[in-house]
């Protein structure tokens, strides 16, 4: 790590890889500097919320001009990426599986899904969606000789909680869970659970109740 | 609303959904009975959180046997579900869109996916997914005669702002964002913010930070 900190909260976590993609598409349009004040406003955030988590990552823009656009996204990246990149793996290549794969393609260079794993033999050593797909047998073997630090897990639900397990043992150390079984991965690995049906439903009930 | 309620804190709601769907298994192997501290276990909650929970809703379990789990389960669809259910549509019927219209096929019974729109005119008026795509033109028309109320956002980035303004006018009240493009619908809409990338890049950065 470049930098010699403590682990950011979650929150400023999720507001960085933000102020970065947001950044992104501001300096494809041209433009080379921005004010707190812009970028609070483009993703609805207050712009002492925005300075406080720049300047917690050690940033500081001027007074006159706001940020370096292209500075910041360099310093956002030392903080969220490694030098390297980090290699992913899907697992459970099936049609959500495969849309996330192209979804992912290309968007982050420093996070590369390089391998999916399946049950259907009709997949192994197979190139899906771009990427080679192997036998959930092989999952060990794989993670370590591709160097495969973070997970997507979009299989079923039968046998969800016994891969994670696997999957920690293996050397994952961050998992991203689509599925709707709830992990348990800690202290060895992150966890973000992703569950598309509680988004829907939640979505549902405020829906329902600000039609009353 | 059968209940003559407030409205539930976010989270509250959002528990509510994975109670339910643990429930559901629960209820499918055999069980009747569940006491709160094995549903707080499964779902890596205290006991306390799931009685508080529950109580809020006003439902409640006896000291011997615990839930009812079929009662618990219906109350909660009480509370989250309307009567006659919600018609939802995709905003966007691209791989994503496709693999999230089949993941959710038979799912909740409550939540229709009735609609999809694109603006590739190849799919106008065609069974894609099991479901009609129609053209963004008639977002409006559909979205009024069909009486759909929520909306998942699947489309690529460009006009998702605009598009969400045209869902909000609609009708729509409650939407799923999984562009990257951070939305404004309130106070006429439910928002919820479902980004693929930033969930990734939190789980590297601490995947990173825990490999330190």
């Amino acid at each position: 790590m470049p930098l010699n900190q403590e682990k950011l909260p979650e929150k400023t976590v999720e507001r960085l890889s933000q102020y970065r993609r947001t950044l992104l598409n501001y300096f494809k349009s041209g433009k080379l500097n921005i004010f707190s004040h812009e970028l609070a406003k483009m993703l609805h955030l207050t712009s002492v919320q925005v300075r406080r988590d720049i300047m917690l990552i050690g940033y500081s823009g001027s007074q006159r001009k706001g940020y370096d656009v292209k500075e910041l996204i360099n310093k956002i990246g030392s903080i969220i990426d490694t030098k390297e990149g980090q290699n992913v793996a899907i697992i459970g290549m099936g049609s959500l599986g495969g849309a996330i794969t192209r979804y992912f393609k290309g968007k982050r260079p420093k996070l590369n899904i390089v391998a999916a794993f399946d049950i259907d033999r009709q997949k192994f050593d197979k190139i899906i969606s771009g990427i080679p797909c192997y036998s959930m047998e092989k999952l060990n073997t794989v993670i370590k000789k591709k160097n495969i630090t973070l997970a997507i897990i979009t299989m079923p639900p039968d046998n969800v909680t016994e891969t994670a397990k696997k999957l920690v043992k293996s050397g994952i150390k961050g998992i991203v869970n689509y599925t709707s079984v709830p992990l348990n991965v800690s202290p060895n690995a992150y966890l973000e659970e992703y569950d598309m049906i509680t988004s829907l439903e939640k979505a549902a009930y405020f829906a329902k109740t600000s039609a009353k």
